[in-house]
């Protein structure tokens, strides 16, 4: 069986019900997420065993939280425990041309205070044969970033596939680090790079268009600069507005250019976690079947995740390829 | 004033709240719903006297089925007990592609385990006008199979109008009958047969197409076979997502074709029930209307419990008469 | 900084969750709302100063509307108490082509009988450069109108600038009173008339249509009539069905007539309150922009509206100005 | 089979969740309560026949009335639908020594527009053997107060056995009558009295003490007084504080004295409606007991209330003679 | 690490909430239970390793209950899926004198249809030091009977501690087997004895009181007839009412006896799966402490268990002894 | 009008619905708090000016703050916004003898963070005669003690009457300073003391018992040491558990002692802020009555605080009133 390790910040998603903005009303709702863990439930999901690495709070918050990945199928037994508390974001879900508002409390949380000297990597990457990050870890601090370092250096000497969702959010990187560079030294590390032009455009200071052509070309060019690189996925979104998407995938892996069919999703019932569904899709697509399957899978994966509440996309391999075969009618099943 | 007599099993319907998966929250909603019953409470909340007849657990969970019923004025005054636990129906509401999916709980139920001779057809057949029967029933049990069968002569013979929905099931039917033959022999003492082309082509192993010049001929076969047959009413569904439908309906009469318009649900609320919901319409429209109204009413009647939460359709007549008129900009009304 | 000064009666709304019907579920939700209140908190949010006249009822449900608008900024301070009760609606939320119903509890409610000789118009008007006034207040009985005269005529004569949202709602103007001479006495006293076509012909008897010529047509007139008018804002709303509506709005400022561009809500949350949200942008724009871009700003903060759960406008100003710039793709803000 | 007659306001019962105050959230919850349609809930859930006469909105807040009473068995083929509204009641329910407050929007309700000329009080009294009647409905209005006098002098004429529970509430009778004068020309219609040393005391200007030989005294007193009176039944209270409760009953019959042993409630669930779940414990009693047990059997009844959330005691005759025998331990049954 | 196994059926509770009855509202809240899965949970919580042995059913109920079992770090790995439903019960929760009532859907569940051949006993004892059954198991199918048994039988071949909780349940035992002959022979291959007087006079037909005295000569009895019993551990429940219970625990240890002080929990919260949490606390307590120290360590757990919703005792070893050191006043920890 | 000003860190507090524990639902329910905020609330709710001081988050979690101070008529306008988050805690609610748990993440809000050169004394002091501290807010940071102590500085100096709760939380404390050391300077400049033998014995390291006379030993002892302080109010709690308390009040006012009658929560809803509730009610009771009757409506707005949900006292001066008269009974009023 495939092991997939993920390692990264868990957020405790808090939001007002339905539309609601906070002062509307007092009754909330929360939701685990991170990018990384959010990948590794949905791999969990899909029937692949999975271990995410993390540091929560010492309290009954962060006991929640491994209660919520051991629900899922997760292995938490390399979560370590900090007395700094866990990061949260709070969300009042927008709708329509309203956008959602995200304010996040995550400076100084347990995760950014992570002592790397902790993080057993031989026992994570043991019969592991995927280990997957994404730009956010190594922009939260110093601690993070090192961590995250150690650890593709480690997967990387053992042959483990390391696939690399370097997205740059200019709002983190307050720790001094820079983060072009940063994030160029880790792809570096990374054989598969989920991202198109404009992550492309980020780390090589290049300025491809989002068409086809110009993705290709980019893909060929970070390929060229990082050498460990061999395939690039890439998604590409449509939104008439926040409850109505249209999304569509595309690769270059190496010696092919393909791309999938438009999925549109009518009602969006939750945004969160939907390029995480991708990801996830994307790798178990990789380790299950050929590349362009892998790619319509990662893409359907996306789609359903627009369907389901919270961060982390819980749908099982049978609904994804029931989506690729064309069953889009949404028919009840009994 | 008409009395329509309704016979079936009722299911209660567990659900976690909005578009949640069981797992990820333990809060739930209940509705209880079946078939048959749904188009009695349908048929009352229009105006007309109804009886339903049914066997329900003998515990607060079939005690509560019954005030259910009575809320909405359906008479429960034969609905039996019984020691076997009422059938129960899992739902997790799927959205857009994501289908919605059902997990029964329903074999050995109080209804499977009816009593035949505990029914009074004679009370309930007093003052009855009108019988209406499913496919569900007889392929329940061969208890459930003898008790219909009884009925619908006892029915037949009292001169009451006898409408099916024979909605073949292929997954029910395990008790040892044979379908389609049972099928057939309950229909022959039916006079309004609701279903197409697909229906027909399940009882007579014909392979009429979805049109309409289709329909006319598998509805003029159907009544030729079956001679208490005199009209055949359909109603055809295109369905963009889970949320997204579009719904006409059409009939023979045994003289003319008549096709309503398209009524267009961009939003629906939920979609169980609405066959029966326009069963319902069917069943008052023709007691009230002419043939062409009533196929409008149905059709009407259809549209609108896309609108209602739960089984079974909560609206008036002024309501689907206003839809009927063209009135569907869903304005206030104060 | 502006005041913004609005009277009128504020009631309580009650509805099932969701879609729900009363009957269905005994869980309920509740807002406060008011046409001027809701114009008058919205005003607040995007920074303006408030205060509410009004008349609530002197238990904890009255106290409770006064928490509501102090919540929101809004000054309670000259909002007088009242043995009778606190007006009520309960609301039945449609969806799709199924309407909405509002079932009203306000007759002889603590606002119809409002003590005149209570209110400090001098205390109101103080530092106030806009009156805002609905046609529900003088519809609703003799004290209402009368105390509405008379704070008309006083803000008159301090030069304050007052604007008409003249609705005309036949179901209330049952006390007595002709309801178009009335509105037509009131109207003769205010500056800026919210109001397109209907509202014009129903004031002076003609038939203009709903085309811009002769919109224009009809806002000259209506200056004509009233000589106090100087400009008229209307705005148009199409309706495909509950669920889905596409605004826009116009102007005719004395001199010159501009549209805006069409905003479409595919996926409407809340409608109720929507034209106050207009009526509220409109004010705040006409303070602090051009008429042109007040028009602009008005349309987007409808549009808004109904995103937003409850009777009044939570958004900000910075939310409407992105609207006007074009981002309407509704994407998340973190 | 039995059958009661009841006639009185019902009232829609609106409240925040568990402890909170109205201004603490906009989750609300509801109940449908009016003293005499309680005590007809109650009589139905105890197996015998029932039929409540009112006047309720004719919206839908209206119909969920009728579908609440009808949902529990109670006949509401007499009710009449009035353009006033539903009468309502906010709660906000207290704790320990925290009072719960009650503010009423009844005055001009539905009920007190009761057109007298619209009851058919024989349709009514058919197979009729009880009627009961609280001093709330005389307290209303002139016209509830005339249907009332009709109704009891109907019932007497025809030897229906009268259950008069006469509280008087000094907050009502706000129309003209004298309300001393108008209790007793209708007690004196009466033949069971449902009342201690306090109401007694206000009928007749005594001044009787709590103590029993006092209300043996007044018991004999108010008998003599009016003739048609043959017993006496009256409940007793102590309350440490709003959650914890002890009750009795005592009674005098015409020629003997009883009392019933004390029952504790240390963990009260819902007071509201507890007399009348004593009254209906009593007439179900009287209707098919001994006058000791029923007093027993009332007094066990109104402690099982206590535990029931909403108005009207749903509790089955098996749990009331369960609590009679002395199972007070509240084991789970399986 | 000590490991301990149970074996046994899980059910899932559905109830309203709080106080309601299934007729006051759509609303239901689940959890899962089940008093051997109980037992691992709590175990787990205290810090062992645990593993359950059941069978679900096939469908996302079934895979629910794994979630669940995971989330509190039971290993799952051992649970078999059926194409029969899981079993369920419904619960009114009662209060004061009035029980709670549960009625089950249970006849023909998942667990009941085991299939012994699949249970691999090899793997689920690898490591185990003890095994815990109770009497609910063989009386439910010859099914479940056939599978404990030779669990029981492997278990005690391999010297694994083996624990008993042989309540017998009357309304259970109908599939053909005799209920004490079946409880002896099972209890025979057991060690420890958790139960008193009640359970010991079922099994061997003698009449001990509920005296310490007497405890002590059934105790000696019963162990001298079943020699690999060893110890016997009771516990004694006084109910004033159902939310105030007093309990505590007496044991004969083959040589001692020991008593706990009594535990008040005056303001209970759920009753259900105390004793369960008894029994998990003795486990725990054996493995860790000595006798007399294991009795107050399960009547702590069991107390502790009363002020959690849900069947599962989710408390901590730190908790469980800060009541055995006499901190009962439950005051805040920061 | 009097006018109190507070100054302190509001949190924001989230919790499980009921008795829950975090991972056993998504619920959550939340309320604003803050030792020092809860007291201008209460004084608010009691007709008294108030104003908050306090440094918030800059997102809509810190706009919703403002909205719930001004909710309840407290004066926001010297609220300070911050990029830092507003500080948290997470309340898993206990019952009977399992605590309640309390997990904080606070360090490094916006409070802590606060720039002590934006807050304007001279605005917030104007009008004003009452400054109430806590000992919480020097135990924070630097920046909050230097804000805390220059405001007390600049009150003192005006005459301002200061009452100081020096509540020491040795959990706090972390930043550097010596709690004793700094309480005493800050207490030096207070007038009234709000607090018994524990924070005397603290402050003076002396050990002085809980008994009266002790009480009063201590009192002098510290008002001699501190030479601004004239009186000294105490309240002592005998908690049996979780949901049982029993509260008092002493005092000694430089000339007598003075202890009220103690009352008893039989049924605690919210134990969270009962200290703070007694703060408001003594310094309301000052500002109006003489010192005993200030005490004893310190103490009963304190028992009636554990009868409402949230952190703030929301009850009336008229319902403090009544428990003080003996009103106990918690009987409805209508």
């Amino acid at each position: 069986m495939n092991k997939v390790v993920t390692f990264g910040e868990i957020l405790m998603r808090i939001a007002p019900i339905g539309n609601k903005k906070l002062n509307q009303s007092n009754q909330l709702e929360y939701y685990f997420g991170g990018t990384e863990a959010n990948v590794a439930i949905s791999l969990s999901q899909l029937g692949n065993k999975t271990q995410h690495i993390t540091t929560v709070s010492e309290d009954f918050v962060g006991k929640a939280v491994k209660n919520y990945l051991q629900q899922y199928g997760v292995d938490t037994s390399l979560i370590m425990d900090s007395h700094h508390p866990l990061g949260i974001y709070f969300l009042e879900a927008g709708a329509v041309m309203r956008s959602s508002i995200i304010s996040y409390n995550r400076i100084n949380s347990a995760f950014c205070n992570i002592d790397v000297s902790q993080i057993d990597w031989d026992v994570a990457f043991k019969d592991c044969n995927w280990f997957h990050w994404t730009g956010i870890t190594p922009a939260l601090s110093n601690n993070t970033y090192s961590a995250l370092k150690e650890g593709l250096q480690i997967a990387s000497k053992k042959g483990i596939t390391i696939s690399a969702d370097p997205a740059y959010r200019s709002d983190l990187w307050n720790y001094g680090k820079n983060a072009i560079d940063t994030l160029n030294e880790l792809v570096a590390l990374s054989n598969i790079f989920i991202g198109g032009p404009n992550e492309i455009n980020e780390l090589l200071g290049t300025s491809y268009t989002n068409q086809n052509d110009d993705f290709i070309k980019g893909a060929k060019h970070i390929i060229k600069e990082h050498t460990n690189l061999t395939k690039v996925f890439d998604k590409t979104r449509t939104s008439l507005n926040a409850n109505w998407h249209k999304i569509k995938a595309r690769m270059w892996n190496g010696t092919e250019f393909t791309e999938t069919k438009e999925l549109e999703i009518t009602h969006v019932v939750d945004r969160i976690g939907t390029g995480d569904a991708y990801a996830a899709g994307l790798i178990h697509g990789l380790l299950h079947y050929d590349d362009a399957k892998a790619l319509e899978f990662a893409n359907a994966a996306c789609a359903l995740k627009h369907t389901i509440e919270g961060d982390a996309n819980l749908v099982t391999e049978k609904e994804i390829i029931s989506i690729i075969q064309g069953n889009l009618s949404g028919r009840i099943l009994r």
